[in-house]
């Protein structure tokens, strides 16, 4: 009888050290299904991860826009956004929010992803990998299990790192042409990434109107008719939704969080977000922190 | 039309958040097929995870011997080990090393570990998601592509969550009575765990053998027939092994590792270390760097 040993030795490489380091942290895992009239919580995010289950749509960055389809992983940065291709198409897709807890290496990160997928978009393989991983994101986030939430940042971690690898063996598009587009999701998807990049600034309506070349009757029709709101408070609930994310995260202050939002200060933020939501930043934070033990000790 | 969302927000729980905190690192993966005379570096690990593939065999634990059979996965402490039931039979099992980087939540890691699987061991169910665990980290480990370490943790991490739901689910015995053993396996394995025990003392094999109720004469002749080394090399070879295993994690200093492995002095341990392997300490720690390095950038 014969006895066989063989033994890896685990090493850390680069880029496992790094995606380590960002302290990648997902906060939403969800699956949307939009036409013509797009719910408005698909617009606001951090980070996000988009998988195309079914249709054809846009991915519009840096003011630029490129097609992407069904099968496709999309790495989508804070002002960049999905939007279906014509505005009666159907576009479903399953979407994982997240941040990088990691502040001071937030550009670093955002450098990279650009770099490594400059499309913004991978293909998934025949084994379908990629979508396995956010089916299992999606079970573990339904079940409240124990342990779940550190097995969806290991499923997201490991996730960005099909993407990567993906993208480094060709199935990355690295020379799409952008695309011309005319219509109404382009115009609020502009607008949306406008008001993403000037979060941390006095946005005004009449800059934002001139920015998209359009008059501010026209601009506060289009917001009505895509999102239900003004323009005044998709910015007000926009500001507002981002705050919440931050909350969930431990690793940020209040005083963080009010700068990231262009709040002149701490104080401001507070009592702006205690009238709308009906309690105090770190009250909201709390509350978070207690249904989710109420929610793991039952009893 | 109508539009579709569904959206989970993902919060962190008790379970996820402390195995996060431990900072739990693997760094090896293998299998070992051991028979009568086991490979001596079976014996040798700080914590390990064994996945019996098939076979029976005794976990060693706590001066107590539990029986364990194919389809287990077993969590052995460092004091701990895993021998065939018979010394003719064979043992197949696929193993993951790993340590607690997190020191100062080592003792709180194998408190908890140790309550929540109280006899050592869960079942695999049917499908058999723990053993695919596994042989998707041997992959990983034998692949070297870019994320692939990280991949390994966060594959490593759920593991141990599986094995935690497993218990919970009543997957794990808890009223297993101890099984008397006696045969050479036994006894070598009792040294083995004295070894372990003991390292930061003054280890005496008079001490030893004492222990074991044997002569020492008897317990020479019982190290080179199982090991083919005397006591003496044994535990010296067992001593820098584990402290091989510690430099591979740049958490640990020279001088921790000098102070768990209780040599009088980080000068005496780089002493020693450097006589019977060539290089010092730190310069192990380099040359394992760079030939990372080199592994993930050939060019």
């Amino acid at each position: 009888m014969e006895n066989t040993i063989f033994q890896y030795d685990i090493h850390p490489d680069e880029l496992g050290r790094r995606l380590y380091q960002y302290r990648i942290k997902a906060f939403h895992a969800g699956y949307l299904k939009a036409a013509a009239e797009e719910n408005p919580q698909s617009y606001i995010h951090l980070f996000r991860i988009d998988y195309i289950v079914r249709g054809r749509g846009f991915i519009l960055a840096d003011q630029q826009v490129y097609p992407v389809e069904a099968g496709s992983a999309v790495f989508l940065p804070p002002s960049a956004l999905l939007i279906p291709t014509e505005e009666q198409e159907e576009l479903e897709v399953y979407f994982v929010n997240f941040e990088i807890s990691n502040l001071p290496m937030r550009q670093e990160f955002l450098r990279r992803m650009s770099s490594l997928i400059p499309q913004f978009q991978v293909r998934d393989t025949e084994d379908q990998a990629m979508k396995f991983m956010l089916e299992n994101i999606f079970a573990e986030a339904s079940n409240h299990q124990p342990g779940g939430c550190l097995i969806i940042q290991n499923l997201f971690s490991s996730l960005l790192i099909f993407m990567v690898r993906q993208a480094q063996k060709g199935l990355a598009p690295h020379s799409l042409a952008p695309v011309p587009v005319k219509n109404t999701n382009y115009l609020i998807s502009r607008a949306v990434s406008y008001i993403q990049l000037h979060l941390q600034e006095n946005l005004s309506v009449k800059g934002l109107a001139q920015h998209l070349g359009i008059s501010e009757i026209y601009l506060y029709k289009l917001f009505k008719a895509h999102t239900g709101q003004s323009v005044q408070l998709f910015i007000l609930n926009y500001r507002l939704q981002i705050a919440k994310d931050y909350l969930s995260n431990p690793d940020y202050t209040v005083k963080m969080i009010a700068d990231e939002l262009g709040f002149a200060s701490p104080h401001h933020f507070s009592s702006i977000f205690r009238k709308h939501v009906g309690i105090s930043p770190t009250g909201y934070r709390r509350q978070l922190q207690e249904q989710n033990e109420m929610l793991l000790n039952p009893e």
